[in-house]
């Protein structure tokens, strides 16, 4: 094991040895093993956001095992998804890729303004499934954050009991936010603040705009000139806000896109001394051979020098 | 056992081999064990729309022993009911039929606009009625469809544990969806989906239609040009939607109907790659002698080639 | 044990000996032992209804164990009260008659549009005490209807597991129904229905009024020309909604009223094929001797040959 | 289900539906299915006796697919065996035979004179191997039979409680015996009760001698003019002891024998009453073309018309 | 995943996917990873033997983390010890090799003819430590065998809940046997068949010697001619009796011994169809460099063809 990897361990130091063994699995695994780095593939999008426009665009992705060959192929770290994307496949792939298990979901078919995930799996479910983390979602901003923050803790309690790590999904939404609000800087570094205060081992956010969204951080932000204009600086103040660096932080890729677009920000991201990506509908809604080369691009990117 | 019936069973990989049994027993009953088919009879209505509305047309359907012998003489591969109608039939049909114990059910009398079920029966009563499997009802585009996920995670991880397979009834219905958008292809695939995400063994939706009604999702079926035009291509694309066809999937035959028409349906269900039908009403509402016929004939179209 | 009471315990196939025990020391005991029929004494109205609207017509009621002893001296099948009544005469009266513990009961001195009775006792209650039964209330119609039919379900299965009967007041009640829609024919056979699928082994429901309350089962009603006119014939209907009659369906007898009427009800309950009554205000609001006589004409009625 | 199936069934009246579903698959599988009487596969000697002694006659047996097939194949009504042996194929042949997990076993490395079986296995593990019962080893006469006993009586509740069906192996050892005693005609009809009495739903003994072990028993047999001289009468009076013939009673093939011999003792097992053998060293212990020849044989004595 | 792993883990078919993935964790690491040979580090013999038996010899192993160094530096598959030693360094080495928990130890300063374990630990702490695997002592040939096998069960079935594996170390002693008999051939192979019926997924055995223990075995043994001569022969036995092979069977190096010997051993091993060594005493009770040395021998020796 490298000195980046024990470094990155030494962080977790109240988690007992198995939950360390864990995430060792996840910094160990795939082409980016021992940088430090990550590159996960999430398919949750089934769930969250209905079947046809999650895997239309390549069919291939309506059958659960395309995703952990997919994640095997390209030399993901992990693969997460929610309990039936990772029952149909667990026995098949025993043992060939760390798998997260997604332990709660939220649909579109009622999607009120102010969200709650339900609670979809368990910690057992992912111990019997032979994950390495389980993973939740939050909603920083809904008037159901409090619900959210406290199934969470209760399964991260339990997780870490049971040696698994925790990853957290954090996106600000609901009703204490503006559209533009969910992925101001300000907004984006206090969601990656909470899930590091909740006891979150992986923090997930989306890439942060420049826009400041509530008026009293505004202040600080401009009294205090923290850098934020590009998104070099915006990750690192992101990265900055877990715990000065002392929590893996990960940014998702979002919504289909340019890849010239998505290159550029992993280096953003590369450069502002994030951990990685998680990226989904990037991924698997291209054909097989495309997705691989993506993804292959993106884990070079990740492989280059720490700044 | 048949090949086809081996290739289902492998589908379900992480299950143990309780719940492998109890599947195993639903495919090889009745007049299409063995096809990887199915016709089940469901008797919920006597608790979801009253006794008068579900038994008048046939009184003999107010006896709980008719139902048993009706799926019997008819040779379907289960019958499914609530507590109270499987309790009174379960000791003289012991070992005759496979029994699916609905967990949940819904009445109308307070019929609200967003529905949640009452959780009926349990795990344990499943077991101690002799059941191979539990059934459990969600609605998609409720406001309380959390509260419905969580509690079949909940049902379900026990049933698993047990042995037991699970049987998920995914209903889109409330505030979230308008009346047609209840039974929009879009809706019905995603209701599928969220189904098999929760880890269901064998998913039962209603019939699409063509209609779209999720914006979002219509931009996708028809930027990708999903074919949704047939009943056989929207079935096909259900079934596309449960894991690529990974799960049992099998539609509801709805209200008391036209035969000519319930047959067109069933037909569609086949070559659309469908596994069959639960028939509840169009087979209990009309006179023994004809209900047996009348099922016989579906059975019949099921026992055609595979397309 | 005479024939028609092994007919009736035959009914209950699922239950284990325990439960057929106590059902048939409910169906045994007192002047109607063996005729299949039942006189029950309930005394809930001091909870419901306050102690004066209860007790002030005749003061001797006020006492715990004035009940036991006009159950007694009727010749009543059993006496059912909440656990204060039973704790304050269990002891003195133990085995001299078969008693049921209401589990759940409710006041008016907080009287919501839609009620749900409190959990006033537990099933380890009705055995300590002596119990044959538990009883339990629920209001079909309600918004809480959900939340009492669970807490039903889960009593229920531990009732049933220590070899007690469980005994269901169905009260339709609640924002979903009009005033005149809780004693609609339809709506009763409805509650009549949900207690059976809950798994209920006696049924207690109100008379039923020829009116319909439910459009839905309006247009089947008059479609199949369910006879609903007369007393008896609507008395048969809810009886044939319990499962065609498989199910033990008593009556209340509602409000203190002309005992003309009410004896012309027990002959129309008796006719119907009604299983007998459950008679509290009419009996214990007047002097004991009184009661008595008025107990016995009742029984008198159900002594007579089954139509 | 024919009538000689429902009548077995109804004997077991205070058993829930699920245990008598579970008997009834026992009584329904195999070429014996529906005649009420069976033929058993158990291997259970790898434990007993060691490996060599029981699969180098046919080294086949050592693999654990092997008995599947076995049992299988020769149409038998289950196989049985311990853990090891069952989870080393539950999985491939889910569904296809009926599987009783033996929960106890003993090894003769240490070989005490007066043993007791070691619980290998629980009632959850038979429920998630899919099994239909339990097996379960006592020694009647061992100084540690009442260790045994409780044991059984703790699995057996269990066991009944979910829904599995109950089969003791009533073995008498131990100090209390003689060698020539434990097959005595009086101690293997007290053993037999014993397993009755301690709620076995299937009563394995081994087939009785002539002699008569105890004293005050002998006495009783002679006064009586018990008919114990023909084997065909032991195992009547065998029979007689298991509740009047109300409880399945099967017959252990014992050591390697000559056929003849063996095919003699199952026609007087049949002409007895008794209800079938559990042949597992015959019948392993040759090649697999021999075996189904030769359990086909005793099939066949079994199919013949009951005496 | 090469398809000699593949092979292996369908073995284990009744396992769920963590169990499975923990035993591809165990194939899939050190230099022997993907093999499907094992070389693993047991340092037990601190608590079995005291620390100066143990240590001194080579002072370094008093020190817990000298033998993670080791596992790690020799390439061994896994490294298995008691809780304290585990506890002593799995923070540190979390992640870099698979680590089995010894769960029962025994000590020589009450050394009784009959011994038992203790239970030193439990699944939690087996999770908790990140471990692949519970390890676990039964001493078939004591008179304590029963409770030791009762032990592993209750402990196997916990562990495999929650995806663990079972190694088992299946060593007859006691006073059922002869000092001689601990190693004979057919009481080694009866002691891995009792592992495999017990739920093992790695079975851990002495490497037997020609000798004969039990009378009835011996007979057996020569009327079949099984081949036990070489000791080649003699490991093909025992993998045989642990279910044809289709259990992972490994060999304990035993004492110190002359290096040449125990090359030798590995070859027979090796080409006995045994799946490898676990090597304590050898290894560490040499200077690390040698030790380095040795064990690269024998892994080497094991990188051979499988014959």
């Amino acid at each position: 094991m490298n000195q980046r990897t024990q470094e990155i361990l030494s962080w977790y130091e109240s988690d007992n040895p198995g939950t360390r063994t864990n995430l060792a699995r996840l910094l160990n695994h795939g082409k980016l093993a021992g940088t430090g780095r990550f590159v996960i593939l999430p398919v949750d999008q089934g769930f969250e956001h209905g079947p046809a426009r999650s895997f239309a665009a390549n069919v291939l992705g309506y059958n659960p095992h395309y995703h952990f060959e997919l994640a095997l192929e390209a030399g993901c770290n992990a693969y997460a998804a929610p309990l039936g994307f990772l029952e149909a496949g667990a026995g098949k792939y025993a043992g060939r890729i760390p798998l997260i298990l997604k332990l709660n979901n939220h649909d579109v078919l009622y999607d009120e303004k102010d969200p709650a995930s339900a609670v979809t799996g368990s910690v057992k479910d992912a111990l019997r499934l032979g994950c390495v983390a389980i993973g939740f979602t939050i909603y920083p901003g809904s008037a159901h954050s409090t619900l959210m923050y406290q199934q969470l803790r209760e399964l991260s309690e339990e997780a870490k009991a049971y040696g698994l790590a925790v990853v957290v999904w954090s996106y600000p939404r609901g009703s204490g936010l503006s559209k533009e609000g969910e992925t101001a800087i300000d907004v984006v570094a206090y969601a990656a603040q909470i899930a590091a205060q909740l006891g979150a081992h992986v923090i997930k956010v989306k890439l942060p705009t420049a826009h400041l969204e509530q008026a009293a951080a505004k202040k600080v932000y401009e009294a205090e000139q923290v850098p934020i204009k590009t998104l070099s600086e915006r990750v690192r103040h992101v990265v900055q806000s877990s715990f000065d660096g002392r929590r893996i932080v990960i940014f998702s890729g979002g919504a289909k896109s340019d890849d010239k677009n998505v290159f550029e920000e992993a280096r953003a991201i590369r450069d502002g001394g994030g951990f990685g990506s998680i990226i989904g509908r990037n991924s698997f809604q291209r054909p097989r051979a495309d997705a691989i080369k993506f993804l292959h691009t993106i884990i070079g990117i990740y492989s280059g020098e720490r700044p």
